[in-house]
C-alpha cells in the first residue's frame, strides 16, 4: 500500500524508515528541492496548493496523512473528499489555532494558563489585565519552535509587541512558572484502541527542544493519559497525538497539541517496543497498534544548526545518531540521538557526554 | 558518503535502511529490475560486467560492498582497483569455492568435516571411500539455500549423481550427524577491533534457513570466537563475516563462511545493541563498532514464498515484520519476521505462534 505524505522532511523520513519493513510505500508532496525524506518514496516537488500535483499525489495514494500541522484546512479537505485522511480535520483544524485549542481544553475540563484572545491594541491591555504579567504574546496560527512568541514582563513591553505582532490574530497567555514540561503521546487506532508512551520531559532552550528524557512510572501519567484520552474522543483522532503540558507541581495544565509524530516521540525507535513512527502508520492503516512500553531508560539529544562528528558518537555505548541528510543551517533540527542505558544514573552521565559532543550555540559551519 | 552496493536484493535494502540514519548514502548495481533495495538508493540497473555502469557506479561511490558473495572476482578486482572494497578480494575468493573454503579452515587447525575434491568420475568413487557414506556431493562453486546439493546415501547413488553434477568443480563432504547448525557472526573493523554476536541456533528445511535463534551465554561462544578470529585474520577481513558450524556435541565442525551480512543475523536488528548491517557499515567506513550484545531473547523467523497476514503478525506482542517489497515466487525469502521475549519459555511460544501464522511449504500464490 503506498500512504501520502504531506511534507517531505524528517518526520515524513522517518515515517517512510518505519514503514517499509511493513510493506509500505510512500509518496510525498513537498515544495523543497533538497526535502530530506525524498529518497525513500516519489517526491511530487510542488507547492500543497498545485491543482495538477495534489491529484497526482491523491491518484497515487491509498490515504494520507501528514509531517506538519500547518496544511491548509481547505487542502486537507480537497484530500479528504476523495481519501481517507488521518488524523482527521477537526484535528488539523484545532492544532492550528491556539485560541481553539484552548477553548478546546477547557470544554474538556482540562486546565489551562490563562489566556485572552488579542485582536487590538486595547484587547492586548484587557488581556494583560486578566492573566497578569509576565505574559507571553503569541500568533494564533503558525509558530512553532518558539517563533512568534514575545514574553511580556510588564506593562511598558505591550506596546513594542502590538508593534510586532499586531495585525495577527494573537492570544496573550499567562506565563506559568512551570517545574516540568511534559509531553504525552498517544496513538489511537480506527477502531478506538488507545496507547499511550510514557510521559516524556522536555527540556527547551530558545524555545526549541534539546533533550527529551521519558518518564516511566511518572506520577503525572495517569492524568496526562486521561487528558489525552479526552481529546483524542472529541476529535475522533486517528494516529499518533502529542498533547504538552505544563507541570506546575500541584497542576497540570495543557499547553498545545500536535497532530502527528513528535520530536518528543523520536526516543521510541530504540527506546519502545513499537517506535511513533511505526504506530502512527499502523493506526492510520488500520492495523493493530504495537507496544508502547519502554524496552530500557533512553533520551533523546536534538542536534541543532550543526550536526556532531559521527566517529565520536559511534564510539559511545548504545548510542544511536539519526542524521536527517538535511543542509546544516543555524537553529535547523539537523538530526538527533538517542541514548540508553541500564539505569537512570548511567543514562545522565551519557546525556552529558553526547551533549558535550553535541554543540548547538552558537551556530556555526559544519565541520 | 554514498556507499556502493553490489546487489539490491534484501540484504541492500536492510544494509539502506541502517545506514541512512546514520547519513549515509547508497548506490546499488544489479541487473533486477524489481531490485527490492532499489527504493532506497540509485540503482544502475546493468549486468555487474557492463564496464559503462560499473564505471558509474565506482565514479559516484566512495567505497564499495556487496552483499553476495558470487560476485566475480574479476570484476571486484577492478572495482579494488580504484576504490576501498570490504570485505577485500582474498575473503570473496575464498569463499567462492568450498574446496578453498574447506582448506583454508584446516590450514588453521579448525575441524570440518571429512572431505575430498571431486574433478572425475574415478574421484568420486575415491572420494566416497575416504568420507564414507552417506556423504554430499556439492558443486565447488555457486551453491545457495541447498542448490547444487545431493545426498548419497549408498555406492547405487554415485553414478546418477554423477550424471546430474559431473561436469562442475565438485567436492564431497562426509554427511554429518550434528546435533545443531550454529553460526557465528563477528564483525572486524580496519583497525582491528573485532566483536561477535551471541552464536546463532539456526533450523533448516530443505536447505533454506528457517529459524534463527541467537543463544546467550552458549557453551560453544568461546570456540566459535576463537575459529572465525583465525578466519577474520587470515583473510585480513573487514566487516561482518558469517561462519557456519555443525555442532557434534564433542565437536564443533566448520562448514562454511558467508562475507556478508547474513540471514542468521537478521534478529539483531532489535534483538541486538547495534544491528549486523549498521556494524557492517560501521566496519567499512572505519567508524568504531557498535555493541553486538544481545538486549533481550529473540529469534527470527524466515518468510519464504509467500508473506504472512500483515495484521495477524502486527497483533502479536513484541514481533517485528520485515517485508523485503519482493514479488513472491515459490521458496523465495520474501521476508522476516523478528519476536522478543522477557524469556525463552515465552520465546519459544511466540516463535510456534508465528510459525503457525507463516506458512512455507506447499508454496501458494500470495493472498
Amino acid at each position: 500500500m503506498k500512504i501520502g505524505i504531506l511534507g517531505a522532511g524528517q518526520l515524513g523520513r522517518m515515517l517512510a524508515l518505519a514503514g517499509l519493513p511493513l510493506g509500505f510505500e510512500f509518496i510525498f508532496l513537498d515544495p523543497a528541492a533538497d526535502a530530506c525524506a525524498a529518497a525513500l518514496g516519489d517526491h511530487l516537488r510542488a507547492d500543497y496548493a498545485d491543482p495538477a500535483a495534489l491529484a497526482r499525489f491523491c491518484a497515487h495514494a491509498k490515504l494520507v496523512t501528514y509531517e506538519f500541522e500547518n496544511v491548509p484546512v481547505s487542502i486537507a479537505e480537497r484530500i479528504a473528499g476523495g481519501l481517507p485522511l488521518y488524523p482527521g480535520i477537526p484535528a488539523l483544524r484545532t492544532s492550528q489555532d491556539r485560541l481553539a485549542e484552548k477553548q478546546m481544553f477547557t470544554q474538556l475540563g482540562i486546565d489551562v494558563p490563562l489566556y485572552h484572545r488579542v485582536d487590538s491594541r486595547a484587547e492586548l491591555s484587557a488581556a494583560a489585565a486578566h492573566t497578569g504579567l509576565p505574559a507571553v504574546l503569541k500568533t494564533r496560527r503558525m509558530g512553532y519552535d518558539g517563533k512568534g512568541q514575545i514574553v511580556l514582563h510588564d506593562e511598558h513591553a505591550l506596546d513594542q509587541a502590538w508593534t510586532q505582532l499586531g495585525g495577527h490574530p494573537l492570544i496573550l497567555e499567562a506565563f506559568v512558572p512551570f517545574k516540568r514540561e511534559l509531553s504525552c503521546l498517544a496513538v489511537r487506532s480506527r477502531d478506538d484502541s488507545v496507547r499511550f508512551y510514557p510521559v516524556v520531559e522536555n527540556q527547551h532552550l530558545d524555545g526549541i527542544l534539546r533533550v527529551s528524557r521519558p518518564r516511566l512510572d511518572d506520577p503525572l501519567q495517569a492524568k496526562a493519559q486521561d487528558y489525552s484520552t479526552r481529546v483524542l474522543k472529541r476529535l475522533d483522532y486517528v494516529g499518533v497525538l502529542a498533547v504538552e503540558f505544563f507541570d506546575l507541581g500541584d497542576r497540570l495544565l495543557a499547553n498545545e497539541i500536535a497532530p502527528r509524530v513528535h520530536n518528543s516521540g523520536h526516543w521510541s525507535i530504540e527506546g519502545a517496543v513499537c517506535s511513533q513512527f511505526e504506530n502512527h502508520l499502523r493506526a492510520i492503516s488500520g492495523l493493530p497498534l504495537g507496544e508502547t512500553r519502554s524496552r530500557e531508560p533512553s533520551a533523546m539529544i536534538n542536534c541543532i544548526g550543526r550536526m556532531p562528528t559521527l566517529s565520536q558518537i559511534a564510539a559511545l555505548p548504545h548510542t544511536h545518531l539519526h542524521d536527517y541528510g538535511k543542509p546544516a543551517k543555524p537553529l535547523r533540527k539537523l538530526g538527533h540521538v538517542t541514548v540508553l542505558a541500564e539505569d537512570d544514573e548511567t543514562l545522565e552521565a551519557r546525556i552529558k557526554t553526547i551533549q558535550a559532543l553535541t554543540p548547538t550555540e552558537p551556530a556555526r559551519k559544519q565541520d
